[in-house]
This record gives C-alpha cells, structure tokens and sequence, in this order.
C-alpha cells in the first residue's frame, strides 16, 4: 500500500459540549457575510439562511465565549448595520490559525504512517 | 477569549483527487460491516445501502490502490461469503493512527493557539 498521490483532508471545528459545534466553517461563513454585506440581515439573504437561525449561532458563540461578535447599529430603512468586533476577527484568525497549523501537521503524520 | 473548555473536533478523510474521497470512516463503516456481517449482501442490508453503491466505494479503493480489500468466495444461497484481505485490514489501522496522531497533534496546537 504505497501513498499513490493521496492527499489527507479534513474538517475542524470547536465543540463547546459533545456533539454540540461551536465555531467552524459555517459561523466563519456568517461572520465574514456580515462584514462584507454590512448587516445581518442583508448577510441572511446573500446566505440564503433565515435571520433568526442566523443570529441564534452567533449569540450562542457571544453566551458560550462570553465576548461580543459585533458592533450594531440600529435604524434605518435596513434594519441596522453590524460590523465585526476585534474579537470576531480574533476567532477567525485563530481558527485559520489552526487549520493551517493542523493541515501541516496532517501532511507530516500521512508521510510517516504511510510512507 | 480564554479556552472556554472548547474541544477540536475534526473529521479527517483521504482523496485521491480533489474533491473525491477515498477512504474515511464511510468506507471503514462498510468494510467493518461486511467482516461483521460475513457478506456484501448482508453488509449493505445492515447499513441500508444499496448492494452496487456499496460495491462501487470498494471497488474504487481497489482500482487505485492496486489492492483487493476482499476475499470473496461465491455460492450459496446468500450470494457468497466475503472476508477483508490483510490489505484491507491494515488500511482500517493505518487511518485509525491517522485520526489518532491527530487528534492528538490537534489539542497541542489548539493549546498553543488559544492559551
């Protein structure tokens, strides 16, 4: 059984309880829609998610961390802006931190496992 | 953002090409269901797959590993006994120290990362 171009490939994310996911991919997703879209709602539509299910993962985040995700700002005929918190952006660059940092780490026990 | 009593979790699987799984816990579901069950037919009936569908992943592991994960002896009334080769078996272990070195790697980085 020789490597034959195989490539390991994963999915992270943090688990506050068992079977329970906290932050991965999808609250990233979410996160950087409403940065970019400038509120959650116009971030709901772009996903095509529901504002509540929406909100409801990033509150759980806010409860759970006990950290505030973004900065809202009510009125207006949308409903508000929201941008994101330093600590949001802190979340997304320490799981892009270690999804690079594990992916690495993938590449170097594949090769020693399958070598 | 202290640790918060976060658990990484992660799903590891491996491609041949971008975007086509391999092998992952899928294929070693069905691989430990058929030395379970003693046959394909039986394997893919406890698991509620369809007999081709479940032939095909095998067959594909097969085709571009250049191995045989099954020892298949026909007859009979249920459509012939199969048993995995040492092949086989060896890759249900090697993906398991594959999932366990990492898992391990994984909560020394998550450590560093998020301390």
């Amino acid at each position: 059984m020789e490597k034959q171009n195989l490539k390991v490939r994963m999915r992270i994310w943090l688990e506050y309880e068992a079977g329970e996911t906290l932050f991965g991919e999808g609250q990233i997703t979410i996160l950087e829609a409403i940065e970019k879209q400038g509120s959650i709602n116009a971030a709901a539509k772009s996903l095509g998610m529901g504002y509540r299910s929406m909100w409801g993962r990033l509150k759980k985040i806010e409860q759970r961390m006990g950290l505030h995700l973004l900065i809202r700002r009510k009125g207006g005929v949308s409903g508000g802006e929201s941008v994101l918190t330093p600590e949001a952006k802190l979340m997304i660059e320490k799981f892009r931190a270690l999804q690079q940092d594990l992916n690495r780490a993938a590449e170097k026990i594949y090769d020693r496992i399958y070598s």
